[in-house]
């Protein structure tokens, strides 16, 4: 029916809204919408915020994140290292392990030169930590007023075990559902400094790679059957977008997810759901049952994982993919965010 | 001497100006003194705009692009598929056969679906027309007045053929210095449409992608001793910062450089230099003497190359690197450029 006297009502489409940005619904629709059909079904097995390639006999993942957190510098962290650690952590929820990342910065005119080469270091310090190498890069200016300070983007490579095979797929019934550490204080630690609140003590970004306790768990045998970080959307929008994906019923015992003091009565403060704000530095592992206590140990092990707790289950129910969550007031069914709770926060 | 009572006068080192982002010796700096002392020495090979990695026994070509041009949509192109194309000749000048792309987004609030959609589109036929695909991305988005449309960021991974070695180190005294057709059309259709010069015949940007090129040329047998594509800074500063880095003297014919009467007029029209104007799909290949006339061949079969020409050679001359253009009035001495002649050309 369509033809050359049957154009779209393309103008009809609207604006891009704070929303399209926030990791939720609408990021999902402009990705499904526009991006997918544009660049047509990738061959290769596509991963969440990430892909991987079969180059040369091995098997390579490949992501990307543009970072335009605001402000550049915050309690635990700033723009540079949350570039590196965000790509690392990506494909460190490939299961790989991180071999080298590319930068390309965009900064605005005036922005000073001082400033850039703390970001700059800190990146090198991230890096180096992580034992992953910053490899090649691309600097651009826009004028005053066409950008902010300074955003980047990282790409990076990372290196899959031939064992490894992590995704929705692989989740099973039975799995439990493990969570590194206490949730939200990323997103909190941004709110409060954008605002100006001077919480006491202060909430610190939970900033951190998660690529050395994936590498333990999978040096250990320990195969997670499902991996996410807990970035835009938080943990709640990480669980429904597995349960959608895996279609799989997951069952979540609200009391047993670890929220600090500090991060909930921000949360309730600033009127947010702790389960729906960013983190950077925590992720959801769904292991066999028979795996759950030696996981937890060697997340434990961890600086960076020693809040780990196991929060539920996928339960046996069949049907479509939902997760429910287990309130001292029954039971609570979660949803993607629609819009963006927290503009740039990453 | 240095110590905790001596900071670094870091508050004088002034802000980012427009001519850091052009490519020229404002960039370089920037890179020399902020980013590679902060990321410190990569082990692998750096290459000029990508790097090379062993990976699985195979080599890898990693390479990135920040694309901030204006306008979006230009005669020729457009920024989809010039951060597309982009990308890509940056691997294929590392000799490298694109595989992967990658592409962040950074769109500004109020910019309008249909235009996204459109350059969405022009991305993925762009793409299609390679045969590289765009596998994994990411989308964020800032508030009006903090962007300007969209700006995107690409990476892109290739496979560089074993026998390959390119690069300034493999340039040798007798090599002959060809391009691959007239230069400055970029450039000159961007200023064109920005400033709303209605040059008739209009200008077109030559963007197009290099990789079918230098494909066939490493088929044939004729591997490049270096190869540039002649973006940011245009064939002189491409030509400067290769007989820098390989220490050798190149003399350049002025008059077998070719450019349009179109180009060449517009140019004189706004006081540009054409041999600094931007392209997006011209390169500079420098070969052994004894492939110039099979390569210009090569070249000359592919659309995007009917207008190759050798340009000069690398002299004998000993000393340190510089770049010579024989003209009528006798021998100039090219430069980098030290700002930015054109601001946001890609």
């Amino acid at each position: 029916m369509s033809g050359p006297f049957c154009p779209l009502p393309v103008a009809d489409e609207g604006v891009i809204e704070r929303g399209h940005g926030g990791g939720g619904a609408l990021t999902a629709r402009l990705v499904e919408d526009v991006f997918l059909p544009a660049f047509g079904a990738a061959p290769s097995a596509p991963l969440h915020d990430g892909a991987t390639l079969v180059v040369a006999g091995g098997r390579l993942a490949f992501t990307t994140d543009s970072f335009v957190v605001t402000p550049l510098e915050f309690p635990g962290g700033d723009i540079g290292a949350l570039a590196v650690i965000g790509t690392v952590n990506d494909l460190a929820m490939c299961g790989a392990r991180p071999l080298s990342l590319s930068a390309g910065f965009i900064l605005e005119e005036g922005f000073a030169i001082a400033q850039l080469r703390r970001i700059a270091a800190s990146m090198g310090r991230a890096a180096a930590a992580v034992g992953v190498d910053i490899v090649t890069g691309d600097t651009k200016v826009v004028e005053r007023g066409k950008g902010d300070g300074v955003y980047i983007t990282t790409a990076g490579i990372g290196l899959i075990p031939a064992e490894v095979a992590i995704g929705p797929a692989a989740v099973r019934p039975g799995d439990v559902v493990l969570v590194s550490g206490d949730l939200g204080r990323h997103g909190i630690a941004i709110m409060a400094a954008r605002e100006g609140l001077g919480f006491e003590p202060p909430v610190e970004s939970d900033l951190a790679s998660l690529a050395p306790m994936v590498a333990e768990l999978i040096e250990a045998g320990i195969a997670p059957h499902c991996l996410r970080d807990l970035t835009r959307g938080g943990l709640a929008s990480a669980l429904v977008e597995i349960a959608t994906a895996a279609e799989v019923e997951l069952r979540i015992e609200a009391s047993a997810v670890p929220v600090s003091d500090a991060v909930r009565g921000a949360s309730e403060l600033l009127g947010l759901d702790p389960w729906y704000v960013a983190n950077e530095g925590r992720l959801v592992a769904f292991v066999a049952a028979a795996d759950a206590a030696p996981a937890l140990d060697i997340l434990r092990r961890h600086r960076d994982g020693a809040g780990a707790a196991m929060i539920g289950r996928v339960s046996a129910a069949a049907g479509r993919g939902r997760v429910l969550a287990e309130t001292i007031g029954g039971l609570r069914v979660l949803d993607l965010m629609s819009g963006e709770q927290l503009p740039r926060i990453c």
